[in-house]
């Protein structure tokens, strides 16, 4: 029986030499792939009392939703700055180059909110960590963290001591 | 019973007056609410014979995803470019101010593949219609086109003329 791991596409030397590019859009265009990934994850939120999940824009869109759905659970999408409509708390993070904002519409979690977060692939974990501070900043507790693909090389980990973090894949490297 | 338009949240005059704002976030943040939404777009596959589900970066993810999951299918991404990792087609499209383009993996759709797309609003429908050109290009066959609201007054309808469109709410106005 195939893993999900045997459908992520494994690209070399891509975006620099040295580097292997996880694509997850293998697991996504296998009918099985896909079944199994969101299975995979769905099974790491066993025992977990939670009320909503929430996903960053825009991969971590593609688990979250399924996920939520799955578990008949409310979904807050976590957005780059301009696309929410309504109030919104905000959060610049780092990046490799400069920096970026997300945000959350403020009343879309509620204090005591048990919130589920999802994502894609934890690298050095700055999206995630943002969307941590903006979820406690409203009140809500961040009572697990999936991911899909979890690149132990770029110690991610070490931005959620204390959290409840899991993931399905995991690549020793980079 | 409710329904899905009961969970949308109507935001007067933004982003300018006289226009209404549909935002959706207020179906996926209410557990029935996500699920209705899913539930009322995978009635209108029912008897659709199709392959896979696409749908465009951002909020095609959202619903696109579960679909694909719950008709146990593929998901094929169509990104903003320079998202995607490997060979791409690309389409420029015109936005209000300027244009957008966005891309597909070059074998993610395969000749003959029946594409149902997914979206959350069809306004003009230029997201939508550059899809479509985009899974042609490829060989694919766009079998259905499914919305969750189709803002029936700004007439984009008349991109998809022959077409299987459906949306599971309307509205007349813009």
């Amino acid at each position: 029986m195939k893993k999900v791991e045997d459908y992520i596409i494994n690209i070399p030397d891509f975006p620099e030499p040295g580097i292997i590019f996880r694509d997850i859009t293998g697991v996504l265009n296998d009918a099985e792939g896909l079944q199994l990934s969101i299975d995979e994850l769905y099974k790491l939120l066993d025992g977990v009392d939670f009320d909503v999940v929430a996903g960053a824009e825009a991969r971590g869109f593609l688990f979250g939703m399924p996920l939520a759905y799955k578990a008949k659970k409310r979904f807050v999408p976590v957005r780059k700055k301009g696309k929410l409509p309504r109030e919104t708390v905000q959060k610049e993070y780092s990046l490799e180059y400069g920096t970026a904002t997300i945000e959350v519409h403020k009343d879309d979690i509620k204090p005591g909110d048990k919130v589920v977060i999802v994502d894609d692939l934890m690298a050095t974990g700055g999206t995630i960590r943002a969307t941590i501070d903006l979820i406690e900043e409203l009140g809500g507790e961040v009572v697990k963290v999936l991911f899909l693909i979890e690149l132990e090389g770029l110690n991610g980990r070490k931005l959620f001591d204390g959290y409840d973090i899991e993931s399905v894949v995991k690549y020793p490297g980079a």
